[in-house]
């Protein structure tokens, strides 16, 4: 039987390139290796968006439209909207008891999030127990393998912690998970910030069309002291290279671009037009199948209403062992 | 339409007199005016006993015997297993992003409950959090009116707040309970402390052999200082005198007693044999019917497969307005 790998995302906007090389490639790659379910998490995404349900609502029909469009194939893979999960919700339930408020505070992913967020105590119960609400996702569909970047690490260490404390309080039912770290940095912003974000306005979106996709690449942060072509430039924290580095497939002629804007002589202006052809490579047939897909929102609907179904299924066989492990189990058949 | 009431128990236990006199009784009294709902609340059981899950688990028979034994009459009254309820688990989790992690802190109710186990920070976040859970209990059967003692207002408080914030931030589909305070004070325990515990050792349950009620009351707490006949007794914070309080219909000859004790001459084992008569007035019938139940609790486990079934629906009603109002409804027929 192949391993069950899970990964997802919260829909609270489209997805961009700092997602694509970041992971979406990845689990292109992977999803004939491995069966692959990806949550469209939406619950998850209500912690910190409650008073905007319908950004989240929206939201999910653009994520499936880019996880078609980037070649995520329904044949091969299971999209489930979380929401439409009761299980998620009972297991977590459950798994509260299971850790303690001064454990959850320790978290050092949602401490720093807490902090970001200028939260203080004043922190919403549902955010401040998203690790609890993660493990009942991804224990919900038994996965092997936790697709992550290597800062939410403590969330699936908290994710095994709960599943070592159920197996041996209960039975072992539940599927400890490895975590998978995507080998790929985040990209940096536009503006050349650290991490390219949804909200940040500072990023390309796979759905976003050419000419704005042209717009943002030559409105971008380079070295601020290349003034004129002939200064040597900056090649390190130079966001329009650490691009190239993710999507220039032909490395040799990257590395002379590189050797030759540091040494002086090569514009701005030429090594983006160099990115924007590196990047429509990708962007184009993922813009096209994007369309395509876009035209029935009906139908995709209808793929991600299936595996939600199908998904719905896991979670009951594995809430009804959950359940039974827990001797809570009333009222199953003989 | 008549109006919803809830109540309801947690099965760690047996139930014993302290519930009858505080509760049960009421429930009985008021089952044909309201539309009731009765709580077997296995999965709050579980946030501070979830290493005995078979405890809980064995319970839930007994606290369905006690109900029928008092006289909870199954056709009027709706019993549910909790955590057969997965809408619940579902309101919960949304109902945590409507209540910060601080204003959960300054919930008397379990503050208090946390002091009194000494969890201080180690306390389980599933314990932490009940508040919201029983927002969840209490609002996904519609209940108009919550029959609770007056220790527990808070939580109704917190309940209605979170009505209330649903309710503006969605739209307006949960109804706001009211509490209905149980007019009858707690039963103190056989050995005078102030409450009637399951696990104190110092409770009466309906489920008591005869012999067995006749052997705790003949040994209980009585005044320290009356310790001939002749010595004038006290009959405050005398638990003997409180039972009679609660059980003696007969309110001349209860004070004619009260009277006699407190100026001397009437003795313990008197007064308790008198206790003894009133209570098996009440307890003789609630332990016959108990009994005749007892002998199929196949059908009694019938009997609350029904009402859960019942209660599901009500709560899936529920749960499908709240997504609603979330906008979080992708897949309902149009």
């Amino acid at each position: 039987m192949r391993q069950r790998i899970l990964t997802g995302d919260r829909p609270t906007g489209p997805l961009h390139i700092g997602h694509y090389v970041g992971s979406l490639n990845n689990r292109v790659a992977l999803q004939h290796t491995y069966e692959t379910f990806i949550l469209i998490a939406d619950v998850q995404a209500m912690t910190d968006n409650f008073e905007q349900p319908q950004k989240v609502r929206s939201n999910v029909l653009e994520v499936a439209l880019d996880y078609l469009a980037v070649g995520l194939d329904p044949r091969e893979c299971t999209f489930v909207i979380q929401s439409q999960i009761p299980e998620i919700a009972e297991l977590t339930v459950f798994y509260l008891n299971l850790v303690t408020v001064s454990h959850l505070r320790q978290n050092p992913t949602v401490k720093t999030e807490i902090a970001q967020k200028g939260y203080g105590e004043a922190v919403p119960a549902g955010f401040f127990v998203y690790p609890v609400s993660q493990a009942a996702d991804i224990t919900a569909f038994g996965a092997h393998l936790v697709h992550v970047g290597a800062d939410q690490l403590p969330m699936i260490e908290q994710t095994r912690e709960i599943v070592r404390r159920f197996n041996s309080l209960y039975a072992p039912v539940l599927v400890e998970p490895q975590a998978l770290v995507g080998e790929t940095a985040r990209l940096p912003g536009l503006d050349g910030a650290s991490k390219m974000g949804k909200s940040s306005g500072n990023a390309i979106f796979l759905s976003d069309p050419a000419d704005e996709v042209k717009r943002k690449v030559m409105g971008m942060f380079t070295d601020p002291h290349h003034l004129r072509v002939d200064d040597p430039g900056r090649v390190d924290g130079n966001p329009v290279f650490t691009y190239l580095d993710a999507f220039d497939p032909d490395r040799a002629r990257l590395q002379d671009m590189k050797d030759h804007y540091s040494r002086g002589g090569l514009g701005d202006v030429k090594v983006k037009r160099h990115l924007l052809d590196v990047l429509e490579e990708s962007l184009a047939p993922i813009r096209q199948r994007r369309a395509e897909f876009a035209r029935d929102p009906g139908a995709v609907m209808e793929l991600v209403r299936e595996g939600t179904a199908l998904g719905r299924e896991v979670a009951a066989q594995t809430m009804s062992a959950a359940r039974k492990a827990m001797t809570l189990d009333y009222f199953t058949q003989a």
